[in-house]
């Protein structure tokens, strides 16, 4: 409370110079109370000083006393001044002067020297440049993006509004980690019938989508640094959630038959988790042999291991009826069952669901607590309605059909010899190889600078790439676009 | 393909046994594929046998042949089976049968011993231990619960349905991580006119709620193992997302002035975070002086740490207006603001926000991403509308009054000298304190014998409590139904 930094004014001459804007929408109290904030933080207005009367600096500032009075009481109450309005304000006298002035220290240490300035973690730093913060570009072909237009959106309104204007109360305290129930038990029902999952709704916990559900299993199952199988290539969101987690992705190569596990014995015999796409490889597309779900269990049994099973697409089956999950398959609790509704309704929704052994239900669920306690009742009321009065089902046999046709639409509209194409059974998008030594990055920037995404498969792989290529998503996109789009692509690669 | 384990009978007498439910509710075909899938998973029915004709089996059991025709068609797109329909169908050669037989020996083993039974990892284990995964209870007097019944629902309800009837592509495709522009945009301004806190909207991601805001920036700013200021007693939810994201919490004490900062100092100078709820102290209710804030800042700045403000009530302030946030003291970008509209409006949304100083705002954006991608779409238009159109201030200042109003009511409706309560000017709940020889777990437990939730201080401690006493939310309810509450605490308080 002696010596002072700052040469001293008389606190009224301070403030009498403030300049307040009647036109910026920031009421005048509140521009005066900043004002006057930063004086007495500034060191400005000293410890003890004594404020002018109300009524004299509204005369001085030309404002009405009562606003003077507001942003004298606002300071009051927070601390800034003590006394009473009309018996005298002063600057508070229990402010640490040493503090305003370190205040002052700091911010002139700062235009000098950036030495000391606030920074990410090196584990900030490390996962900050895994994944450039993007969002998913709605343009033609962009993978994984379903019909958007012709969803059934007056239905879904209609359901969300229903379920909204009289709300139960337990929707507004939404309390069950696990999701709304009778939610879990229409799902339960989808995906014995769709994707012969067996498991009965205390198994199933609502998520936000994939990535919180890997991220979940990871934090659940896995120590920091334990080893992850992930398919190379492999599905991006899924490696960022496990690295995340502390996880350490290990890539095994995919063929035809889907993950080599015997690659992964040898890679990482010791890994505890291996994340796969069996019924449709995420980007390669291939459908894993019934022969290597055995062999990766029979890995998983002898590792003590769990599979993360990630179902992303395989409702869209064009050839027959969609095959069975591999969590079917399960006997002794290894396998987890990853599944969203970004590709059968839409990705903005972030629902998704993890189908959990039962005897690890109560860890998830206490988890899922720390996490962010339970998932939103916005949605899920309405969605359970969505699938069990049939929307879904019905919305995805439409889809099914339109999708199939969509794909022959691309696989006609490529000229022969331009890119392999092969029709493919499942999914929403066809993977166009290209040469091996053709750099598969630059014609996907060659394409996108016509306005056509179609992302370079070599982007897919954590390693050397051992394929190069472009995938195609052609769900999302009107015929007229494919043809648009292919003839697009054709003219960049002709071009090359 | 040589020896065989199991005793062989022929693939007919094997299949001629199965048993159909006509009435399980579950297709005769699909019934019929999974009973021959674990005949052969089994090894009942050996690699390369020869399965009946379709004609045959469907006579044996009863069947119409198509039935059996889907069930041979799955099986042969499965892989269990080779061949064709109508030319013979083989049990599939390819089947490993090492793996057939481990799979009964895995499941043998099981039955006699557990070991290697799959599990949690530590860190799961010790996670799932620190939270009993809950719900919150909505009853008298559960703290932290708003006012439910008058929450303008046929207004939301409007809302959702106006957006959502003709969705916008880009709510569908919902890609930024950060949360709907205009969302952040009419919270920006909210923020900034309540709450003092100087942001613009690219500063804001928008999170399920305050521990996904704790855990995002625990990744982002914290080393495994670094130290964390926690207010001792203090918030669980963060507690939990920070050990969960690997940091140490170090629990520094509350007085009268909020976290006692010279503690802290002492406890764990070198902590790299301190997470406090300055506008009203969770549990105690202390409003943290501007002394304390500014030797909190004074401390952030020598360690190079970070403050994470939670404000997770302070719009119920009952004398005068809000007090401003300790954000916007912040000259050097090293305190996070974080709050939820749990409060203001019903917790089951699950819609929070963490605004993030400038130069933090892409690392956060990315690894938001790596984490759950994007917030959904669903609520954040009509949310944005609920705000812009003045619904939220509107709805805010109607339950000012009631809160208020419900506190008045708590307090005259203890008789005098049973808890020492004292009326509060912040918030949605009151402590009342117990002797320290008090066991106020036990006292909570024999009131919520009486139907009344009442949770004891103590547990708010993560070491020894201080302090003992009953937390009492009155936020949620009614008149009535608060004095027939304190009856039922005061015959259970008389009688201990």
């Amino acid at each position: 409370m002696t010596a002072k930094l700052l040469p001293r004014r008389s606190s009224a001459a301070h403030l009498a110079a403030i300049s307040l804007d009647p036109d910026n929408g920031v009421p005048l109290y509140r521009q005066l109370y900043f004002a006057i904030r930063e004086a007495i933080l500034s060191g400005r207005l000293a410890s003890g000083a004594r404020l002018p009367a109300t009524r004299s600096l509204a005369q001085d500032l030309g404002l009405s006393r009562n606003t003077v009075v507001s942003a004298y009481e606002q300071l009051l109450a927070e601390g800034y001044l003590d006394g009473r309005i009309g018996a005298g304000s002063y600057v508070s006298a229990v402010l640490p002067e040493a503090l305003l002035n370190a205040r002052q220290a700091t911010a002139r240490r700062h235009a000098v020297n950036r030495s000391g300035q606030p920074s990410l973690s090196a584990r900030g730093a490390a996962l900050a440049a895994l994944h450039e913060a993007g969002g998913r570009t709605p343009q033609p072909f962009s993978p994984g993006l379903p019909e958007l237009a012709t969803f059934p959106f007056d239905d879904w309104a209609r359901l969300l509004a229903r379920r909204w204007r009289n709300p139960p109360r337990s929707f507004l305290v939404g309390g069950d980690p696990s999701g709304y129930r009778p939610l879990r038990e229409a799902l339960a029902q989808y995906l014995g019938a769709a994707r012969a999952v067996s498991c009965d709704p205390d198994q199933i916990l609502i998520v936000s989508g994939a990535q919180q559900a890997v991220d979940l299993a990871a934090r659940a199952l896995l120590e920091p640094g334990d080893a992850v199988w992930m398919e190379e290539p492999g599905y991006g969101g899924a490696n960022g959630a496990l690295i995340a987690a502390g996880a350490v992705p290990v890539p095994v190569p995919v063929d035809d038959e889907g993950m080599v596990v015997a690659q992964g014995r040898d890679m990482a015999p010791a890994a505890r988790m291996a994340f796969v796409s069996p019924s449709h490889q995420y980007p390669l597309g291939v459908t894993m042999t019934l022969r290597r779900r055995l062999e990766l269990l029979d890995w998983a049994r002898s590792a003590n291991a769990f599979i993360l099973e990630d179902d992303y697409d395989s409702e869209y089956r064009y050839a027959g009826r969609p095959l069975a999950a591999m969590q079917g398959l399960d006997e002794d609790g290894r396998i987890l069952y990853v599944g969203s509704f970004s590709k059968v309704m839409f990705p903005g929704l972030r629902i998704g669901y993890i189908v959990v052994p039962k005897p690890l239900v109560p860890a998830f669920r206490a988890i899922r607590t720390l996490l962010d306690s339970h998932p939103s009742s916005l949605p899920q009321a309405a969605l359970a309605d969505f699938i069990a009065d049939g929307y879904l089902t019905a919305h995805i046999r439409r889809m099914r059909a339109l999708y199939a046709a969509r794909q022959a639409v691309m696989l006609a509209a490529f000229p022969p010899g331009l890119l392999d194409l092969a029709p493919h059974d499942t999914g929403m998008h066809l993977v166009g190889p290209l040469p091996d030594d053709c750099d598969d990055v630059m014609v996907s920037q060659r394409i996108a600078a016509a306005g056509i995404v179609a992302p370079p498969l070599s982007t897919y792989y954590r390693g050397a790439p051992h394929r190069r290529g472009l995938l195609l998503g052609y769900a999302g996109v009107t015929a007229p676009e494919i043809r648009t789009g292919v003839g697009r692509i054709a003219e960049v690669l002709a071009g090359i």
